[in-house]
């Protein structure tokens, strides 16, 4: 096999075999495949796209390139939650805990990875005292005692995708549907999963950009799953304005918090609800959709949810006193509120330009050695469709940083990111779609 | 500038400036911008293409990466002549010396290079004493002296095309016709010439096998040549049989001579002599076509163009005496006939292959270590259209090897490039159009 032969027959349109994959996968892992002829595979993939099948095939060779995590030991089906990465995006911290009290099981190796905030794993460390190294079998016997752990990254998990994907990045082929579809994937694979629940966020804030595009990649990666055996859900939802009012990571965890006690904000509690019910349903818990929604609601009301979120943070050592007393939690020294320049309909709100303000806050991390500030971040107190008067505020800033001149700035970029409309807008809608292995349900 | 930024805008199909191709050639060649980059835009390329001005700018861009051969010395128009590679392709060895003798200065450098012969100094070398290396001022000295000098190529011509022809070959995006015009082109301009005419091949034994490819692949060096201020004229012939019947070195300087006496084959001889018009057209030496073309003609049966060439030979210090006495150029130790299998027509004569047996005897390189046998080679008895008998010599093979097996396996290789029928077969066209900066005009 010749690597510049499956270039020119992928460039020409042409099918790869599973075989011809696999090849192609291992020798740039082992590196007698440069990266050179890969970025020009890459490229050819990019305009004449994968097959099905092709990209089911890539999923696994990825996945087979490392690590892979067996959670046979613990008992039940494994379901697990993506999101394809959003701002303000608290779900996973709040559906953890209320599918582990409907009786799913949560496995979960979390990344800290780069962003506008940090990962899962950064964020649950707003938790004092909270421990996410654990060895493997602590891991697997906490999930068989109470349900759920959720822990940092370790091993060698998709090396394949981790390469691939740097080389992507500065090749101009990271916004390729079946790469993409692949790359999230091949992770969930390797990770263990049984069936997997993805979030699918579109809109500016998004990778995706458009409703098109974004259910195009769901399609994909439910593809991937059938064609795996590991049956995949994929929700597609709205990154037009952020999820919830908080960005940064301590802001998030009181958030959860709070919705987990029946009191967040409306559009993040009906997005868990049903991301959560969605679980429950693949996790064979539940007969129809409606019935695992009615009973994650009530799992929610009844506080049941709460008490399973204060027993996991316990068992990973942290503060569980946290649930009750929100200012145990890191606080920022300064609080500065934003006021509207004008009267108006909020008609836009830039999710990713917030996401970027909450990062120069100190929230996340540019490049790998930066530190984060657990407390740090912004607040938005309006949503699209909101009236607000000039002076009102819009967002408070969480700030531990006293230089005024940079201060003024932020609220500026803070400001920039709201649109605003003298005619009244319509919110915007939560959830677009919902795509099974049957097809695509619209909402 | 970053080089994923430009990526990015040529794979959305945006056209680069000047300065971004001058950025990212001056970047390769020096090392700062990967080879992985620069496939992933080379694919890019494929599939999007370049505008005429983009095309132009990556032309010069590579003309400019390395040494730039300076003809002013010279006095009069340089026009140089080049072809896209061929088989059996004497037609240098007749033209230099056919519109040196018209008063066209003819400046050549000329690489080794690999493929089925030698290039045109190894074939030069063919002549018992023929020196191809000069210093610059001789080279120079001898073009002002006698109007002809070929020598090998010296310095560090066009880094940036070889490092890119590298890469292309292994990343399977050669074959995209801004980037062979762009190729080709560099190297005529770095070499000095003041116009061009291109002898474009076309059909199974060429590179493009499409008489669209190839007149797309004309045009776009043309549009080049004009954008850039270096008048360009290509001429697209057939390359579906070999246009003359001999391959291997010494077998087309022998060809070659016979021609300059008039005494060549007649699909050669035309060819040559309408090669030779284009040239002294563009030189300035004739008002219309038709007179240059009676002028190389008459120059080709006075006998004017092959005192030019011993004039040429001696110049360089080889014998001139092989003009009259070919036997004194190096000679193969067997001749073995090739006989036709059957009664037919000769339908169809596959010139790659044919190029590739003649390598096979040691007529090319395969590698740059390759030593080649000047001596051997092949030389066709028929064309498409003949009538053949059962038994008839098809060809000759020339070589050195008394391997009887090998032999054998040759001469079926040989039989096997034949294709034929019962019907009566028509004689391929030679020429099919020529490109002028005026457009096309089909022959």
């Amino acid at each position: 096999m010749r690597t510049v032969d499956l270039i020119h027959k992928k460039r020409n349109g042409g099918e790869l075999s599973n075989e011809e994959i696999g090849w192609l996968i291992e020798g740039y892992v082992q590196g007698t495949i440069p990266d050179y002829q890969i970025s020009a595979w890459a490229m050819a993939i990019y305009f004449q796209g994968m097959s099905a099948r092709e990209t089911a095939d890539l999923t696994l060779a990825m996945a087979a390139s490392g690590d892979q995590v067996d959670l046979s030991p613990i008992p039940g089906i494994k379901v697990d939650k993506h999101s394809t990465g959003g701002v303000g995006d608290t779900t996973t911290l709040i559906v953890a805990p209320l599918v582990a009290a409907a009786g799913v099981p949560v496995a979960k190796m979390s990344g800290r990875g780069l962003g506008h905030t940090g990962g899962t794993v950064d964020k649950l460390e707003a938790i004092p005292g909270f421990q996410v190294e654990r060895s493997t079998d602590q891991f697997l016997q906490q999930v068989r005692d109470i349900g759920i752990a959720v822990v940092g990254q370790s091993g060698n998990l998709t090396p394949a995708d981790k390469k691939l994907y740097g080389l992507r990045d500065v090749t101009a082929t990271v916004d390729s549907i079946p790469l993409i579809a692949s790359s999230i994937m091949s992770k969930k694979i390797a990770s263990g999963a049984d069936r997997i629940v993805l979030d699918v966020k579109t809109g500016k804030g998004a990778f995706m950009k458009t409703l098109e595009d974004s259910v195009a990649l769901a399609q994909a990666m439910v593809a991937i799953g059938t064609e795996v055996g590991r049956e995949t859900v994929a929700v597609i939802t709205n990154m037009d304005e952020p999820l919830g009012p908080s960005i940064g990571n301590a802001l998030e965890v009181q958030e959860a918090l709070d919705t987990l006690r029946g009191e967040g904000p409306a559009e993040l509690t009906q997005l868990c609800l049903e991301l959560a019910a969605h679980m429950v349903l693949l996790g064979g818990l539940a007969a129809t959709y409606e019935r695992a929604l009615q009973q994650v609601t009530e799992l929610l009301h009844s506080g049941a949810a709460l008490a399973k979120f204060k027993q996991f943070i316990v068992a990973q050592e942290g503060d569980g006193a946290v649930a009750d007393e929100p200012g145990r939690l890191p606080q920022a020294a300064y609080r500065v509120a934003v006021p509207a320049p004008q009267d108006g309909y909020i008609a836009a709100i830039d999710a990713e330009s917030l996401g970027v303000t909450a990062m120069m806050l100190g929230a996340g991390r540019a490049t790998k050695e930066d530190q984060i500030d657990l407390a740090v971040g912004l607040k938005l107190t309006k949503r699209v469709g909101d009236r607000v008067r000039a002076g009102e505020p819009l967002a408070e800033l969480y700030t531990n940083r006293i230089d005024a001149e940079e201060t003024d700035r932020i609220k500026e970029r803070t400001v920039s990111a709201f649109g605003f409309s003298e005619q009244f807008v319509e919110p915007l809608k939560l959830m677009y779609a919902v795509v099974t292995k049957d097809g695509v349900q619209y909402l």
